[in-house]
């Protein structure tokens, strides 16, 4: 088998793990790497990664260019949580019929906010034979792909609950300022009001279980309320003095005629104890699901991100969710 | 959308189970029956199932004819644990093109018995543009599918073990039976010996587990022990002295360089505390995954079956396994 070749765009911290990644498979190669960041541009990799060894390969902002010289299989794109922000980028990489697996939280269900940028990269994606795909842990793997694998063994599901409990001490700190470490809470409410905290795909997870199970939910919403500290909690990162925000609680509830079918809770917070992923289907029979400690976070979410490649290379094109790919699995 | 037409071919406990479902969904129709059980022969399946209102389908026994009057789209297949058994009724359905979703055992890994059956099944479901694979709940979904799935948060996986404990008491009596139920230890080592003790499709299940993860096994082997009850147990069918048989201790490893890298672990007996499915991936990251309660046995086989068939009508032609295809879900 030939190595499937890749370019990646963006080159933030997920997108270097998907990188470092890329560079230890056998059955990948890194073709190129593309960031828009000045402090980037021209740079070797290796710079990026920490690592001593170059890898020959630069860092260019001119995707165009990159697209024409490499005519990489497929990218893994890294760049935003809005569809609307790679709007751009994926039709540039469908025009030249490179495969598309992002991290981009709103692409788990792409015609969920915006069905006619969905429809529009859809159309681009099978004229160009490309696939492109959202996926990730969170969104795209506990809360979303994992409740619906699990109905497989079902003959019926009438309501879905599934909770995943992060403890944030052990993450990076911009996870932990995402989540609102350390803040008062009426900064927390107003950054909540203004729409800028909240787990960005939560609303997706509900919306695809609810498609998946043929639910036809009429109302998808989320709520997002602080977890304040108890008590002091430190971090390798900050200290969360009591009575401040350790971190954050996001409920996405999917309902049909007021009655909540689909319930998905996100606990992230400094000292949450605990820590782990549980899936209930109530059905025939119920089915019960837990990752016992929990996914971790940003290194699972670049190897599903790069398990993905081979799936999204071998299937039909379009603009598909996690669901209509062989699932992902590791790659070597 | 139109209806998928199935034909059920195998009327046993499973495939009727499979009828059942299909009877229920309303993005299915069952188009017709095959048995070729004298005894079921030209009845209604109605009163196979138990139920007072004719469906209107009789079983069938000549399926050639039947494939020629109702063009199905898709046939679940549940005659046989062994490949060579189905090996005429699945070149029958692809050669009129449909889709064939099985509880065949061996069908899981078609290959790895039966090399040349394989090459055979997979030109012919080529050439007829249809999809046939194997599933199950085990072989299927815990001790293999659900194994390579949860891996798709890894990096690296450098061990597997799966252990899956059902207390036969909870299962009809040929279940029971099957696990040597009430036998004297004796008894069991003999028919063990014999090749007649085992469950049917877990050296496939390490195979494939092993496959997916590119482990390169040189060494596939089972051992099956009895477990003893060591005090009476009693069951809706039958009673166990102690001493006696209560049901198998059945491992499955693959080994490569005699090192163990697979190990799958089915125990099924009379009283069973508690019972459950668990997988443990060792690799980056350590992943555990636990099916509280465990997934159960005919009637979640019968619906992971059904809920297949959709996915194998939307798969490219050829003979497939459960990684291949988009996963199964409920099928409405």
């Amino acid at each position: 088998m030939p190595r499937i070749r890749i370019l990646a765009v963006g080159l933030g911290p997920i997108g270097l793990a998907a990188v470092r990644l890329v560079l230890g498979r056998r059955t990948l190669e890194l073709a190129g790497a593309v960031d828009v960041d000045r402090d980037k541009r021209g740079k070797d990799l290796a710079e990026l990664l920490g690592r001593p060894t170059p890898t020959g390969i630069l860092v260019a902002d001119d995707a165009e260019a990159v697209y024409a010289r490499l005519a990489p299989d497929a990218v893994l794109l890294c760049t935003s949580s809005f569809l609307p922000a790679v709007r751009e980028q994926v039709l540039l990489a469908v025009r030249h019929g490179a495969d598309v697996v992002s991290s981009c939280e709103e692409m788990l269900l792409p015609d969920f906010q915006h069905p006619e940028l969905a429809a529009e990269l859809d159309r681009a994606a099978r004229q160009g034979g490309a696939t492109v795909v959202g996926t990730g842990v969170n969104p795209g793997f506990v809360l979303d792909f994992m409740p619906v694998v699990a109905s497989a063994v079902c003959s019926e599901v009438r309501r879905v609950r599934a909770r995943r409990v992060v403890d944030a001490s052990t993450r990076r700190l911009p996870l932990q300022k995402k989540v609102g470490a350390g803040m008062a809470e009426a900064e927390f409410r107003s950054l909540v009001a203004a729409g800028r905290l909240g787990h960005v795909g939560l609303r997706e997870s509900v919306a695809l279980v609810g498609r998946a199970f043929g639910f036809e939910l009429d109302e998808v919403s989320q709520t997002v309320e602080p977890v304040l500290a108890t008590e002091e909690r430190r971090t390798p990162h900050l200290a969360v003095p009591a009575g401040r925000v350790a971190g954050i609680r996001n409920v996405g509830v999917g309902r049909r005629g007021g009655e909540a079918l689909v319930e998905l809770e996100l606990e992230m917070y400094v000292g949450a104890p605990d820590p782990g992923d549980e899936i209930l289907l109530e059905g025939d029979p119920d089915v019960r699901v837990r990752f016992a400690g929990g996914v971790p976070g940003d290194e699972a979410t670049a190897a599903i991100l790069v398990n993905t490649v081979p799936r999204a290379v071998e299937a039909a094109p379009g603009l598909r969710t996690v669901l209509d790919l062989a699932p992902a699995r590791l790659v070597r």
